[in-house]
């Protein structure tokens, strides 16, 4: 759940109980929150965007958090949940087309903490921050009875007018997605690589409309881009690119859902939604190959008038309701 | 405990029982955090300082978190909570002599959480966000197992070239401290009010030398400039503004401790302790009347050279520890 920018927690892996009073709560908080002239873009999109007096560009600002017991368990290795608290950020600056700058953390810790799991922690994070030119410019360590939970916030630069927001999906944009979707729980969540790269690349060389990184999950995240653009959107069911993990997961019963459920709905991916005109899909298609070979590009399908999800297959089209759950069973794989 | 800027957690009211193993985990947490170009002071002053390329200013970046049963409790007002939540940045910001702009929230809540708790967090942050022109650009709410927590991001502006850093001291300074300290946890830290408009007035004013906000405490908070700058310190007993709450709850027997370890040693006033040399201070103390007639200001001592900090009574000086505590009770009240 989420007020303003950025991915929504309880993100992928944990499960909401009070759904439905949190999104009450959210719309009753991110109205009227205060605001002033350096907001570029307030609360909503993956990262707030303000005007920090530069000429040549504007700041993106970014905090999420993991929590143990939530987002990692007493079994993930330290120096993943470090990268994953700090790759979960990366992966909003994205979103915007931007590049992360610097960055402080701040864990929580119950009493008789392990110094060694703290070091672990920075370890993760400080090794993809120097991948990526992020600086670690402090934070702090706090008393926390009950789970430990490392909270990140990160500051970055867009040049000036060009950061990449949800609201610019326009009816007949095509829809792409980055990499395989699906069984993130298996590994992924924690040792995925954000796409900085890959989405400066893509606003570097094309006109991208709207974008958006997958931390809730397609259906979830499509649903915040097309909320945020007054838009609806139609998947191809079977263009949907659907992780090994996922259809592993599912085959061997792991889990109860449907491969294709499991790629539309388990979040934390940590890849990159985004449309653009459907003129330039081929162009950009045949470029990416080109840069990037080995990571997979798909369009998935394409957004629409209107504000329904819909989810298409050679026998019609059904409607997805808001997490792209409940009418699921009737959509399973065929 | 503090991996670089900001008040040191757990604060005031808190208590460690590791504190040597936590300052050796922050001496190997803080070597080789990786840096980039933008940082003009990295971690270990109140703010995190960037060059985010506006010609006439610099960046201050802050985060800050509060815990409960660690800093607040099930008794204390959400409204509190949120103004105490937000403030305690906002003071990390006066103590860099600078001006707030913008607030992420983060609230890590347990299943079941009252969503009127954190409507009334909100309430209190947004109000004094609004007094100071904050803007609250989003954040988040996530799953908690344990206690709620609260962590804020701030990010602020400092003329170029005039942040006043921890290292600034030099011997022979006046050693100043705004209001009255100890005793805060009988109420006054759920509602300070952080120092910002006399911290700009200060260096707009005058030559400060070196500046921090008291969140551990004055005998704390003193060693972090200590080090910081690499001086010493003399302060004179009879000088230290000791507040009216330490001084009955020491009358009351609410504490063990005297009234003046309570104000050397209490944490969360969210006073500003700064230094100014000597020839400075005269003039310094009669503008200050005429500009904050409500607002004490004290010169409690002098900045010597060394690395000891001393507190000086008619019959000698005695040496502080680390903490101010352990030779404590020798110096008690006269």
């Amino acid at each position: 759940m989420n007020v303003g920018p950025g991915a929504g927690d309880p993100a992928g892996p944990a499960d909401s109980t009070t759904e439905m009073n949190e999104w009450e709560l959210i719309e009753r908080l991110t109205r009227g929150l205060p605001t002033n002239a350096a907001v570029v873009v307030g609360a909503g999109d993956d990262c707030a965007v303000l005007d920090a007096g530069a000429a040549d560009r504007w700041l993106l600002f970014k905090t999420d958090a993991v929590v143990g017991g939530v987002h990692f368990t007493e079994e993930s290795p330290p120096e993943k949940v470090g990268h994953k608290a700090l790759g979960r950020c990366l992966s909003d600056v994205a979103a915007m087309g931007g590049t992360p700058s610097a960055a402080l953390v701040t864990i929580g810790l119950p009493a008789g903490f392990d110094p060694a799991w703290v070091e672990g922690v920075y370890a993760g994070l400080n090794a993809l921050a120097r991948r990526h030119g992020v600086a670690v410019v402090g934070g702090e360590t706090t008393a926390s009875p009950g789970s430990q939970w490392i909270s990140v916030a990160l500051v970055g630069f867009v040049p000036r007018g060009r950061a990449v927001l949800r609201s610019g999906a326009q009816p007949g944009d095509a829809i792409f997605v980055t990499g395989e979707l699906g069984g993130s729980l298996a590994g992924r969540h924690l040792d995925f690589e954000p796409r900085l790269a890959e989405a400066r690349w893509l606003v570097e060389h094309f006109a991208i409309h709207a974008m958006i990184d997958l931390s809730d999950g397609l259906a979830s995240d499509l649903r915040h881009l097309m909320r945020a653009s007054g838009v609806g959107a139609e998947l191809l069911k079977s263009a949907i690119p659907v992780s090994r993990a996922a259809k592993e997961r599912a085959r061997r019963g792991d889990v109860a859902k449907p491969a294709l459920a499991a790629a539309l709905t388990d979040g934390e991916d940590f890849e990159l939604l985004f449309t653009v005109a459907s003129r330039d899909a081929v162009a950009l298609v045949d470029a990416w190959k080109r840069q990037f070979p080995n990571l997979r590009l798909t369009c998935i399908g394409k957004i629409v008038e209107g504000h329904t999800l819909t989810l298409r297959d050679r026998h019609g089209a059904q409607v997805l309701d808001a997490r792209g759950y409940v009418h699921f069973e009737a959509a399973a794989e065929e």
